[in-house]
């Protein structure tokens, strides 16, 4: 078993393929739902993979905390801990401590922290960050980097950039390659083109089995990000998965799909639905709203996920008014449901030689109240 | 389609039969898990079903204040609101109205309370507590009753129930009749025989087609309340079915049955289950506890429910530590299950003719830390 990118079809720079994991294959362009803790909140492995899904995203920051990554390895790495027995991509944590832990401080050895659980003291190094992942028996590995903040100035910019690329070539020396199982670089920059030009190739010449653009989606707009990717993903070499980190609404994935991106991650499906936001072929729904008390229509007359084909508009409000789990639980699901649609339908657009169209035509869903 | 008790074996005063309603049949002995606000918490109807669930029980206190029987009713009622098409039992409010509501008062003509909701104020009559559940399509609709206060009088107790089967009359009254639906009287008189009796002798001059005891499961005690079945079962008419409400424990169950019980509701396995505790083979588990952080084994090696097939303690364990969702979700899907086997093993040892033996082995499930 090699981990490999088979491409099927390029529409312009879209393309489709299938990138071959230990575990299974994923459809690319794929979206691949969050699991933080070991679970997709409020469903079923089975149900996540009933929606469409080839592949889960895992924390590394929140698994090392807790259970700790030497508790899951013990029963069965994530696969088995969680019984989600396809493709798991995990983060480095790189993120997560930036943006969830406190006291931090970050040395050219790696990042000291304190867990937003209990205030412990954790160090997080590449070759630690590698060592977890390999505990949790991720298919797919993510280097640790930096999460550059924003804005940041050049300067700022570029160091950070530079000090994630010597974490990156620490990275490579530290992963155990096994069988159907890939270590991803991680593009850094910011919005500056240069600076992600620089950062492209030193992961290309340190050499990484897929590569990912992050340090986006943190506030810099869709105009930027795209623009960003307008530049970078050229560089980028054509034989390998990429994936854009924390990617996100409907619109921003199909713009980044027409740019050549082959995968995503985002917790807005999953976390919207837990507020009772939907998205739906008829715009946005936030099903809390009064006008949906008496409202027999299901959330979506065009969805064939278990909400829409057996529950009502006024029951989902029902719940949600009442605070019932089954709330977020069908909402999860029908929103999980239409990303995994839409992931179809733009498969199938590539798949077609229509793509350009369907990027045009497309329509963010709007709020319809 | 008449509502019919089949009786198909009995086992001295145990005995297994058949309840046909308008929507299907009810296996007695019979669980009904407890769908309060039009929903098992955290369980999709199906998988209600598949833990074996004959019946739910709907609560009308809940739902006549969240979202209305009205609503419910144009939406397709209780069944088509939430999407479980066998059938459904509701009671009649009572109860909720003392133990959840504010300032009540009771008249002949019925009980006025504020909604612990809002604060606004609702009357509940007799005619009332029918129409409610006619709009909430019940099969099985209860009479209204008074629960008395525990401990109480004998003379408190015996006014109370005397109002209470004042009510029982009206209901019958008010009852609309129609195929496959049934209206129970309850029997109250609390600890006392010679109430129960006059109860009993009441409801059954009456004339309906169950009846329920009701007034126990209160605090008295178990043995207290096997006192009461023991003097108040044979006097109940043998060819109708016989519900004991909100009971109770396994053991509660097992010595009912042998007392000639037909049917129980209770939310023990639903609620226990949401703070992590679970009933299983070797006894009851708090998977809260230390002692799980890491084990591999599931929380019932014997059982074949899909948290015991696919889970671990440890994954189990975690879910509750980092408060997800799915770990209230298997849990409450193990705990219906073992309720739902267990009535099974209750029918099997009737149907062979050794209830007694079974019975008098039922060691309740302890806590084994």
């Amino acid at each position: 078993m090699t981990f490999l990118l088979s491409l099927s079809r390029t529409d312009n720079h879209a393309r489709t393929g299938i990138v071959s994991t230990a575990h299974g294959d994923i459809r690319t362009p794929a979206f691949m739902p969050v699991g933080t803790a070991g679970t997709v909140k409020g469903m079923l492995p089975e149900s996540v993979r009933a929606t469409g899904a080839d592949i889960l995203l895992g924390n590394t920051y929140h698994l090392m905390l807790r259970p700790g990554a030497e508790v899951v390895a013990k029963l069965g790495g994530l696969h088995g801990f969680m019984h989600w027995d396809r493709p798991i991509l995990t983060d480095s944590g790189g993120f997560q401590v930036m943006s969830l832990s406190k006291l931090r401080k970050i040395t050219e050895e790696g990042v000291t922290f304190q867990s937003h659980i209990d205030g412990s003291t954790h160090m997080l190094t590449p070759e630690r960050a590698m060592e977890i992942q390999h505990m949790l028996g991720s298919d797919i590995t993510m280097a640790l980097d930096e999460c550059t903040p924003f804005p940041a100035t050049q300067e700022q910019t570029r160091d950070s950039m530079r000090l994630s690329m010597r974490w990156a070539a620490r990275c490579r020396d530290a992963f155990v390659p096994r069988a159907g199982h890939a270590l991803f670089g991680i593009v850094q920059g910011g919005v500056f083109p240069e600076l992600r030009a620089e950062s492209v190739a030193a992961l290309t010449s340190i050499g990484f089995d897929g590569y990912a653009v992050g340090g986006l989606a943190v506030g810099e707009g869709q105009e930027a990000m795209f623009a960003v990717l307008d530049v970078t993903m050229p560089l980028m070499p054509q034989d390998k998965p990429r994936y854009l980190m924390g990617v996100g609404k409907p619109s921003d994935i199909v713009g980044a799909v027409l740019r050549g991106v082959d995968m995503f991650d985002c917790v807005i499906p999953t976390r919207s639905a837990r507020f009772g936001r939907a998205y739906t072929s008829q715009g946005e729904v936030n099903i809390k709203n009064a006008r949906h008390t008496q409202d027999a229509a299901p959330l979506d007359a065009a969805c064939t996920c278990p909400c829409c084909a057996h529950y009502s508009r006024a029951y989902l409000h029902h719940l949600f008014k009442a605070d019932e789990m089954l709330g977020p639980i069908l909402m999860t699901w029908h929103n999980l449901h239409y990303y995994q649609t839409l992931m179809q339908s733009i498969r199938d657009a590539i798949e077609e030689g229509r793509y350009g169209a369907f990027a045009r035509a497309f329509v963010e869903p709007q709020e319809a109240e």
